[in-house]
């Protein structure tokens, strides 16, 4: 047994758990003082929910754990750049730290696109790192594409 | 009694609920051939949840509804412009026209900001028709700030 039990390590898991449901493979966790609050692996499908990606579910449930519906001083992890709709629930939810994967320059919003974080409308940006796990986040969904278009 | 039922008087109508509940003044309505499938206030101090802008729960909602993460041919009544996580999720949703009363050049983005339907990040507009309902909106958000700061 190797569990890696680092915050990147597990939304790594949980986005290779998502790929096994048949959605799109990504994954999330939230962390608060070191400790995991909450993590998911995207469920649009499953769910028939547009906005069910891992981020806010992730946000969604560690506000129920936490009681708040502002996450001050926790940090996000995920295995790909969060879309805009993601990146705007992060601003709202007041995260500290955002930690991603793989760049997604069809559809991210932190580094491609609307970059919501520099927007005049953005009233809260997290700090940003990027990269951490980002080949296995890549070769994941690389994959996962590959297999749908057989 | 003069009940209006067209659907920007109903999105007022959860907007100024949603001040009585103590929320941001702001209401939504999805619409589906003519028939009203869901309505909706913010409810984000209720919820615990950033992401329960009157938007995305009249989305989720419908999504149930008709059992489908995708709500083609289905129409958006807002009171207030839709913020970039909003826009974003209008998008996903697949949803054909969204309608929307007053602007807002703080935190909207559809003509202000992030202005997300004219991305390349972003796969589906729907059509947009702004201004409905725009000076009654506009009151109850500026009614509920005033009080607010009081």
């Amino acid at each position: 047994m190797n569990q890696k039990t680092d915050p990147m390590s597990l939304a790594l898991a949980q986005a290779h758990a998502a790929a096994a449901r048949g959605e799109v493979p990504i994954g999330a966790v939230l962390v608060k003082d070191g400790a995991v609050i909450s993590v998911a692996g995207n469920r649009t499908r499953e769910l028939n929910d547009p906005t069910a990606h891992a981020e806010i579910l992730v946000i969604r449930e560690a506000c129920q754990i936490l009681a708040d519906e502002r996450l001050t001083g926790c940090d996000l992890f995920v295995t790909l750049e969060p879309c805009t709709m993601c990146a705007a629930a992060v601003s709202f939810a007041r995260i500290r730290r955002l930690y991603y994967g793989a760049q997604d320059i069809k559809g991210g919003g932190v580094e491609n696109g609307a970059r919501f974080f520099t927007q005049p409308t953005c009233h809260h940006a997290p700090e940003v790192y990027s990269g951490f796990g980002e080949a296995e986040s890549e070769a994941l969904l690389k994959e996962f594409f590959k297999a749908k278009r057989l």
